[in-house]
Formats: structure tokens, C-alpha cells, sequence
């Protein structure tokens, strides 16, 4: 593709030869000759002047900074743009529209025009698939499943009866969606006798959920993921959980029963969360941190138990040296029996 | 389904209308007209005069209790009762009985009576499978396995070669059973050459396991699952693990290579155990903790490395002080210093 | 096998009854009469002498010990000659040489010599499998993905689109290799758009993958696992990650995003490495350790955030003290203030 058309499609200002041919976008450490690259972090604007690459998405180039070696794309968002440029290159290798021969798809499943079905598929009774909605090969999608529009549901997936998904949703691959909760009733001879998990899960517009990751179903109520959420692989999300809009889970977050996680909340990687707690909308919450209780709307927490991120650090920085106060407080105890005993030692003061 | 076939199929005592007509099992704060909700942990206690369900499955009305707006279901155990009630509204949706005709079932494999098999579901030479046992689609059951009665095998499983089930095992969607452990024997080079995982796995009656959980097979001995245990999401069992019988692992938990996890072990979410140790009878691990060595019968650890969850919990209160008492030492610190210099200042007591 | 056969197979010297039909290879303390067992660790030479074994794999017998009770195969490497006893008595189950009928593999795939492909596999276009590889049922490999020779694709994993695999890599059932990474860029609305990830993965030769476990393809460059590296069940490798050469992660490992992982590092199970770090070479990383900093080469580190391994112990040991190290800075502030109060009242010394 050449620049010029580039430009024009990510709506940029072109500075420089329009007419190069761009094969590839690439970071830009890596780029070559050919390649787009862009600079969205001021951290690697070192990096600028001698790149390979062919043109370079920027905000701008600064007064003082020497001109790159490249023609440029400028645009205001430069991070934003270097994906939408990404989606230009994009090889995507979805299955044919249509539904494949080799897939088992239930006579009275609703199936929306432009809708792609690969082999090997498992569609069941009375489930509906939106319009353009992608199912690549080997997934199975359970009996009353409503699975919205413009979907893209990877190899493995899994998705249970009467499980809701929107719009836009994005699944990878080996996610289960409606997999029973872990919910169990302690019998007097100390067996757990299994409580039915029938109730609904609701996956709502624009989420998406990283490779085998796996989503419960409750007894009651709903287990729900709100729009436009983005959860990472491996995240265990247990029954009867809610979690809110745009929320961040990064890798291998575990978010135990009937705990609500509001908007805009972010959790690093491998994260706890107890059960049948709050945390507060837009609060972060630090990797391999352990929330025991509620959070407040907008706190930054970290820690196993979790508490606020600043007193964990000092904290933690203080942690390091606790053998060598361990120390000290001995010998502050020896130096203090000393001067007790010198004291002892003097007659009573005058006029006492 | 009437209120009063309900009383009946519950063998509860019925207090009120048994004519009313109930469609569903809710929980005490979503219930609506038509739902039949429980009561049986008395936080809950207050909500039960505002239910709008039509229904209530609870203990007894204490004597100062003003009546509930609904008919009552009394019952000595509401919880489990509350777990069959669900079970009469269940709505699952198994593949029909019998062979899925887009199935691979290898022709020496024996298959029981009222065994219901999916489409895409491969089963090995020599397989057995266990009267009424259902089998999801897109299931693979290796040559040689054995699966008892009564089991179900959620869509996308995995039972290797070998492995044994028995009776009544539920196994969730992307669980595998028999996977190789993770064996290899450095060698000279450097280089690490894989030790053959060929050894058995057991997994005992009533076991259930959850979502995209892993089951190592050993090289030599075995890795065994007691009766009625259950496995949350996404845990770990290494090769030649022994979990006892009702062991409840929460999500994430991951157990390394030989260790033996005693009857009625209980542990929380994203802990981690060592391998070659052993976790006594009825011992508790919190949420995250990381089990370095052995644990006593009955003991309740924390933390990483765990400890006693007394000692913990002390030590964790204190760690948020830790920067006060750093501060605190060096102010002692100080002040003896200047004590030390006006003693010695004084001249010689008297008499020495 | 008759125990001389054995011994010629695995080069190893034969002291004892070489008639002896051996059926299994067992553990020390398993052993039946029939089976061979192995003595490689000090720790089980008490066990020698009562195995019930009908013959032994270790080093030599010691000056002053006990003949054993059986005959014996003496190698200089005990362990693994083991791992080559394990594989004389391997029962593997692959699906016959060949492409199983029910599968679906593109017409132009290129499928090596001697390859088995089982049921419900899916083959994209132009995907190539090298020779003698196996590929198990319901595996999903996308278009244009490349697998080398002597490969092992267990059930239910899955290689995305042009993804490429070295020779003699195994991966185990449910490993998906080339899911999309975790990659969003914030909106002015808050929203997160996709940043489209279809760029590289590359798994080196003898790379083997436990059960579950995700590795994610990056936007830009590329994600690379170094020939020889294990990673355990349940890992999570972020997209544009790079693991070096004979790395070793157990399970439920997590590796955030462009981390560079250099040759010979081990890490313990649930170990966490924060994005865009290294740890260098031959770097140990204790089990829970979360890894927020790059690591120097051949550094054993430990904790939460991880600090050096041996500081890490101390602190632990003191952490269990202080309350009563709390406790004691108490009483020495109030012991200070008594002795300044006593000394506060003495008259001021002669000659001030």
C-alpha cells in the first residue's frame, strides 16, 4: 500500500515522499525498509533519528529535534493510529461465510446473514448467532445460547446453553463462558452435595476475554461482564460476579463469588479477590494482590492482604531492613540496661 | 409447578397457599413473584420481610419474627434444600442418548446403557464408559480410559489414555485429565530430556472439577483424586499428587509433583503447595498462600511462605506500622545517644 | 523384557539374574517383583535394602553397603537411564499413521511422511506439518501455521494462523499457542479499542507446553519460546515475550508483556514477571515471587516484590516477630523516658 493512501485512510498529515510502499507495520526498534513504525512514548524518541523504517506515525517533531531519516504520519493520538494501521495490514484467517459441512448445527439455531462456521462446530437447539459473527473451527455453543452481532469466537471455545453475549464480543481460544460455579452444600456426614448452577451469564457488548479463560454460571442470578470490559488469559471469574464497564483484568486474575468489580476498575496480573465484597469504581489494584475487603471507588491497593499502595511500599521498603532492626533493638535494649544500671549506681539526687 | 408438590418433593413443611404456582428459584434480594427463594444464613434475616417472592425455604420463623409476606417452606437443613429446589427447576441440556452419528467411537470401545454421546467426541480402543454417563461434544477420551456411571463430561474435556473415573465424577468444559507431568532429567549438555509420563490417574467418585483444570499423569505410581473432593477453575494438580477424599480446592490453586493432600483439606483461591510435602487432615490454607513445607492435622496457615494464621495475622497488622517503627528506632536511637553523653558528663559517683 | 535385554538397551552394566522378566519401571517404595526401580537420590538409600524390586537402575553399591536385594543396572547416570527405562515401557495411543476421515485438512496443507492426524483435526490453508509428527484429536492448527518433524499436538490444543513450531516440540492438551495479546489503546471516552495482533510466534525446537497453558502473538515483532525451554500446566506467556534458551517454568507461571527471559532461568510455580523487563541468565525466581524490576544473571530471588533470595529469608524469619519486636520498642520508649525524667532530675554537673 503506498503511504499517500495510508495517510489518507488514518486521516494523518503526510510529511514526505507519498509514493514509498508500505509492506508491513512494525515497532520501532525492528522496522526496516518497507515498514510503517510509530512513537507514542517520549521514551523512545531517542530511537527516532536512526530508524530503517519507511515512515513514522508521530504527534510531532519537536523544535529543537532533528528531522527522521523517513517521511511522517503526523497525527495527534499516534498510539490510536498505529493500531487503526495495524487493522490496515491485518491477516486475519477466519472460516468461509456460511456454515461448514462438517459442523453439527441444531435445525432450528438461528444463524444471521454473513455468519462464518467452521468445521468441527457444535451449534445447539434454539441458539442464535448475530449477523457476521465468526465461529472458527471446534467450538461448541450450548442449547438457547444469544450470541449478538459482529462476534469473533476463537478455535475451543466454549459458550453454555442460554449464555448472552453481545455485540462486538470477542472470545479467544479454550474460553468457557457458563461452566457450572462452585457452589456446594455441606452434608451432616461431611459430604458436599452439588447446588445446581442453572442461572444466567451475560457477557455484554465489546468485551473480550484472553485464551482459556473461564467465566461461571450461578445457582441464582447473573453472572455478568459489562461493556467494553477487557480480560486477559486465564482469568477465573467465579459465579454470581458483576463485573462493570471497561475494566482491565490482566493475566491470571481470580475473582471469587458474588464480588462486584464497578467501572473502569484495573487489576494487574494474577490479582485474588474475595467473594462477596465491592471494589470501588476506577480503584487499581497492584499484581499478585490479595483484596480481602471492600475497596473504595478510586483507591490504588496493593499487597497480600491488599492495603493502600503507598503505606504497602514504605512498607515493603522497610521489609528489607527488619533483620537489622531486629538488631538494633537488641542493642538499644543492652545500652538502655547499662545506663539503668550506671543510674542506679549514682546516690539519690539532692533534695529528694 | 405447584408450591405444595414442592413441600412435598422437599419434604418440607408447608405454611401457607400451597396452590401458588412457582417458576423459578431466585435469591432473596432478585426474587420476584412467581420465585421461591431460601433463607438460610441470618444476615440475610431483614430482607425477609420486604421478599416479593412468593415462597421462602427457611429454618422456623423465630418467636419475636414478624410472619414473612409469603408462603413458607420449613425445613431443619434450608440450604440443601434450597440446592434440591433448584435441582427440580434444573434446565440442563444434555446430547440425546445414544451415539452422536458425527462421533468417532472406536469400535471395541464399551459404551453402557443410556450412555448419551455428543457430536465430535472421540473415544479410544478399549474405552469404557459407565451406564448414563453423559459426554458432551467435542470431548476426547483416550484409548483405555474408564469412566464409571453416572458421570458427566462437559464439552471440550479431555481424559487421556488410561485414566480412570468413577461413578458419578462431573467433570467442566476444558478440564484435562492425564496430561504429562512435568519430568526431565538434566543432562550433561544442559539440555533437559523429558521423562516418559506414562503412569495412571485415578479419580474417585463424586469428584467434580472445574473449568480448564489440569491433571498431571505421573512417570512411576500415580496421581489420585479422593471420593467427593471438588476443584474449582483453572487449579494445577502435578504429577503423582494424592488429594484425600472432600478436599475443596478454590480456584487457581496449584499443587506441585508428589505432594499429599490429606482428607477434608480445605484451600483458597490462587494458593500454591510445594512438592514432596504433605497437608494434614483438615487443615485450612487462605486465599494465596504459598505452603513450603508440611502442615500439621487441622492447622490454619497463611500467608506466603504460610505460617500459622494467627502468627500471620498478627505480623500483618504490625507490617503496616513498619515505617513508623523504623522511625521510632532511629528517635531511640537519639535519644539514648544523648543520655549516654550526659552520663558520662557527670563525674565518677561517689564511692567507685 | 528380560533384564538383559534391558541392560544392553539402556548401556548399562548388569550385576545379577539378567532372566528376570521385568513388566513395569516403579517407584522405590511401589515396587513390585516384576518391576525395575531406580536409586538416583542419597535421600531413598534406606530403601534399598527392603525393595521389593526385582531389579535396581543407580551409580554403584557403596563400600560398606548392603547388597540389595535384587539384581542391578549400573549406570553412571541413574536418573536418566530411568527416563530411558520409562520410554522401553512407554504405552503411548497416538491415532494411526495417516488422515483420519473425519478430519478436515486444507487441500493444499502440506502433510509430511509418516504423520497422524486423528479425528476432528482442522488443517488451514496452507498450513505444513513435518514428518512423523502426531497430531490427536479435535486439534485445531490455522492457515499457514508451520510445524516441524517429530512434533507431539496433544487433544484439543491449538496453533493459530501462521504460527511456527521447531522440531520435536510436544504441547499438551488444551495449549494454545498464538491467541491474540493483550492490547488496547485508551480512547478520549474511556473506551479501549483493539490494537490488532497478528504478528509472529515462534516455538523453538524441544520446546514442550503443559496443559492449558497460553501463549499470546503480539502486535509488532514477535513472541519466542528458546529451543529447549519447559513451561508447566497453566503458564501464560504475554504477547512480544521472549523466553531464551532451556528456560524452566512451572506451573501457572504468568510473563507480562515484551519481558525478555534469558537461558537457563528457573522458575518456581505462580512466579509473576511484570512487562517489559529481563531476567537474566540462569536467574532462579522462588515460588509466588512477583518479579517488578529486571533481575541480574544468575540471581536466586524471592517475595512479592522480589528482592535477593537470601535478604528475603531474613526478613521472613523476622516478620513472624514483629509483634513482639512492636511490643518491645514500646517498652524501651517508655524505659528511655523514665531514665530522662531521673536524669532531668539531677542538678546540672559540677564544671557546666
Amino acid at each position: 500500500m503506498k503511504l499517500r493512501e495510508i495517510a489518507d485512510r488514518l486521516q494523518c498529515r503526510l510529511e514526505g515522499d507519498g509514493s514509498v510502499e508500505i509492506v508491513r507495520v512494525a515497532g520501532i526498534e525492528q522496522a526496516q525498509p518497507g515498514d510503517l513504525t510509530f512513537l507514542a512514548n517520549a521514551k523512545y524518541l531517542g530511537q527516532l533519528a536512526t530508524t530503517r523504517a519507511s515512515a513514522v506515525i508521530l504527534r510531532a517533531v519537536g523544535a529543537g529535534q532533528p528531522a527522521p531519516p523517513c517521511a511522517l504520519l503526523v497525527h495527534d493520538d499516534p498510539y490510536s493510529t498505529f493500531a487503526r494501521a495495524l487493522a490496515l495490514f491485518a491477516r486475519p484467517a477466519p472460516p468461509a461465510v456460511g456454515i461448514d459441512a462438517l459442523s453439527s448445527v441444531a435445525p432450528d439455531a438461528s444463524i444471521g446473514p454473513g455468519v462464518a462456521i467452521g468445521p468441527f462446530v457444535t451449534i445447539g437447539a434454539g441458539a442464535t448467532i448475530g449477523a457476521r459473527t465468526i465461529v472458527y473451527p471446534n467450538v461448541v455453543i450450548g442449547p438457547g445460547a444469544r450470541i449478538g452481532e459482529d462476534c469473533v469466537i476463537h478455535a475451543l471455545a466454549c459458550i453454555r446453553e442460554r449464555v448472552v453475549l453481545g455485540h462486538r464480543v470477542v472470545l479467544q481460544n479454550g474460553v468457557v463462558v457458563g461452566s457450572d460455579g462452585y457452589g456446594f452444600a455441606k452434608q451432616p456426614d461431611g459430604a458436599h452435595a452439588k447446588i445446581p448452577q442453572h442461572a444466567d451469564v451475560v457477557i455484554e457488548d465489546d468485551v473480550e476475554i484472553g485464551a482459556n479463560s473461564a467465566i461461571d454460571r450461578p445457582a441464582v442470578g447473573e453472572t455478568r461482564i459489562g461493556a467494553g470490559s477487557k480480560l486477559d488469559n486465564l482469568v477465573h471469574i467465579a459465579h454470581g460476579v458483576t463485573i462493570g464497564r471497561r475494566v482491565l483484568l490482566a493475566g491470571q486474575v481470580g475473582i471469587a463469588g458474588s464480588t462486584v468489580v464497578e467501572d473502569d476498575v484495573m487489576m494487574g496480573g494474577q490479582v485474588g479477590v474475595v467473594g462477596h465484597v465491592r471494589v470501588g469504581r476506577g480503584a487499581i489494584a497492584g499484581a499478585q494482590s490479595g483484596i480481602a475487603r471492600s475497596v473504595d471507588e478510586g483507591t490504588f491497593v496493593s499487597g497480600s492482604p491488599a492495603i493502600e499502595n503507598l503505606a504497602w511500599r514504605k512498607a515493603q521498603v522497610v521489609l528489607r531492613h527488619l533483620p537489622s532492626m531486629k538488631k538494633r533493638m537488641g542493642e538499644l535494649e543492652q545500652k538502655i540496661a547499662e545506663l539503668e544500671e550506671q543510674i542506679a549506681a549514682w546516690p539519690t539526687p539532692p533534695g529528694r
